[in-house]
């Protein structure tokens, strides 16, 4: 999810040509695409977000490799340049779309077809977006598999043969008014907020999660835990219900958001850890409107506040002389 | 709908200056208005789109045309260049507005304000569409449309003198789970599905559309029919209630998607065939789950997921190398 | 609001760098503040706005005061240009927000620091707005304070300590359908229509708003009074109900759009204020629509209607010859 190099568009200009990548650089992009979920590009952590995966569950591993290597396949056949692919950057909204779309819609040959739709989908907005993002400098961010996750598990109920294989189980929802918060709610919250960023509500997969990061990088890590305990607690001081805190569900959009913010798409600085720390509450906060809003028509808050509050505070960083763009 | 002229904006470099249009020109406006929603610039082909529009009643030729002619004259009064009018682009936003308006409201005068006013309003929101949408040469399509229409029908129930007439049959729906599709409803629905576009459920008048786009041009009706037949296809596979089905209800917006990406605005190609494919059973997916977003606060599907999903195959083509636009 | 000077953005440009603006200059940058919701930059007008809103309530003057402050202060901080707070382009959201939150929420130690949370968020969506309609040269009008009070409001009743302290008022609504206006509502509606900007609902409250318009600009006075009548009168006729009509809430998105279309960022002229005519009509008319639509998630209707217009009217000026942009 780093900005898109220059040479993008133009595959002529390129070191590797799309046409003849080597077997084991095509095999890492599927890691590498699960790790740019968090903004990694270390196929390393990638691997250790694909075990974390499988630990949650099965289904979870099997429809987010499944979600990857449709999209990034469709990138290709499309004609996407090879450096935007081999970063990962066309994998990790397919991961994501693959892991949202088994967990509200069930196990069945039909979510993994629709996988494959909804990722060649996604793929095709990738792009789109990347077009219209361009002026401003603004990456895609998770929002393609916002797009396209939303408009089918809101379509889902029309489709007898889609919405046949859904789970009784919702998952919990962050909209019911709050409770007392326990120490148990606490410390699992902090790595469920990790964990959640991939849908996962167990405190383990979480830190498996995080032991990715730190492999990548001991900053980032730190970010990601720092931010899902300021999101906690903002929730937690609003008055939030204390299961859903637990279950890390104001944590994973300030997780994503504090990581773009500090240092990743902005220069490292104290006013610029100020301004990640505002920007991580702020997607905290946002998250029950957000959750409200959607509730009505039966669709989720997926990773929603981290796109629309992170492109906010990046489009904004132009007129505040304070702050800078990393590229 | 074809690409703006690039002397758009500057009346003093036009051939046929705004001021003088001939009787005859100014007349043959209206009917390549009602083409252009089908992205024909042919008045053959309007004239014939008329024909089929009164031979779904009468209401809907004669609140057609006057929202045509309501939006052609006040962007011509506005200054719009007479290029663009003289190509019926100015007219087929209206040409929508009267036929739905009167169709969810009913007939009346003060339905016929409303097409009047909401024309007005909507040739204003073509001129602001373009400007934003410029930068990505992306058309305006049926959008200011879609919008317009959407405020005044969600709007309309807080109105006495406008709510009163409101027919009480509304038009079938797109979200009840689905039953098996009979012979009867299969082959109906690819014809509905061409005549739907104008929000028309009979067969013969989708075959009547069909015979003026193959006025314009045969591969345009070939493209018109076979995503009608896809879109068709696509929400029986996902086991959507037949009557929708039958009613063409899932083919309308697959239909212009497929017309839009085959030949017209994409270059024609083999990939561009398979591309133009996708976008027509993106769109025919996408149906149900904007219908039940609508449903929810009174508004209707409209060409919403047909506009949606062409903007973003658009969009998207500068990145896909294996593709080009044709203007 | 005024469009932003070719500076911003450089700050070594600037006559008065951001360190050192003298106190006097800083104080005044609130009233300014108060005086931009509706355009002005007079500090005189901002004076006479914040008695109007001490004499609608206390609680509207003390907490406006504050959004105004929070906002106004979190630019400074992150480095806008003084130019651009100067003039108080800062800090009517904050105002907005203060009076908007007190309203939906009530008077409380955490609606106070809502209010700074909001604001600075504003701020910050304020500059990314700046950015993203730059190439267009469209103002950021009170978008940034419709979306961040939109999203609070939504959230609010997921969060235990939040929604305690709502009121059990709710605001008069524009959605249910209409009866006989009688003259007491028609003339205290016209001046409500004025205060409703600040969401006051006493004739005199807009009574004083119509004074602090006439120091800055008799035009702006004489648009602002035929605008909030016209809205009436659009509601009156299409039937709404005439409480609604009463409190101005057809009105006060009319008075907006006609001050900024009259001479404020097109250029007066005949055709020019009939457009601007149009453009209050839709703004009045389109209330209806946006009113139902929120009502369904539990959101307001707020300024967007006027945001919505505007934008639109403006974006559509550099296609429609007969009219042109002030700067």
């Amino acid at each position: 999810m780093a900005p898109p190099s220059s040479s993008e568009g133009d595959a002529h200009g390129e070191e590797r040509p799309p046409a003849s990548p080597g077997p084991v650089d095509a095999a890492l992009t599927v890691p590498r695409g699960v790790a740019q979920v968090d903004f990694q590009s270390s196929h390393w952590t990638g691997l250790i977000f694909i075990v974390a995966l499988f630990v949650g569950g099965w289904e979870f591993g099997v429809f987010g490799l499944l979600g990857t290597v449709a999209a990034t396949l469709t990138a290709y056949l499309l004609g996407v340049t090879w450096n935007q692919i081999s970063l990962g950057l066309e994998g990790f909204c397919g991961t994501l779309i693959g892991v949202g779309l088994v967990l509200y819609l069930g196990t069945s040959w039909m979510t993994a077809a629709l996988v494959i739709g909804a990722a060649v989908a996604g793929s095709v907005l990738t792009a789109a977006m990347r077009t219209v993002l361009k002026p401003y400098n603004l990456p895609t961010f998770t929002a393609p598999f916002c797009v396209v996750t939303t408009a089918v598990v809101i379509g889902a109920p029309s489709f007898e043969r889609v919405w046949s294989g859904h789970p009784d189980s919702s998952p919990p929802s962050a909209t019911d008014p709050g409770t007392a918060m326990t120490w148990h709610d606490f410390w699992q919250g902090v790595f469920n907020g990790i964990g959640q960023v991939f849908f996962q509500d167990e405190w383990y997969v979480g830190l498996i999660f995080l032991i990715g990061l730190a492999v990548a990088s001991r900053l980032v890590a730190a970010a990601a835990f720092a931010s899902s305990l300021l999101g906690l607690l903002i929730g937690w001081w609003f008055g939030a219900q204390a299961a859903d805190l637990g279950a890390g569900l104001y944590g994973y959009n300030a997780v994503l958001t504090g990581i773009a913010l500090t240092g990743t798409f902005i220069v490292l600085s104290p006013v610029g850890v100020v301004y990640a720390a505002i920007g991580a509450a702020t997607a905290a906060g946002l998250t029950a409107g957000l959750t409200d809003l959607f509730d009505v028509v039966g669709g989720h808050t997926l990773t929603w506040p981290f796109v629309l509050v992170t492109w906010v505070f990046l489009a904004a960083v132009p007129i505040l002389s304070r702050l800078r763009r990393t590229a």
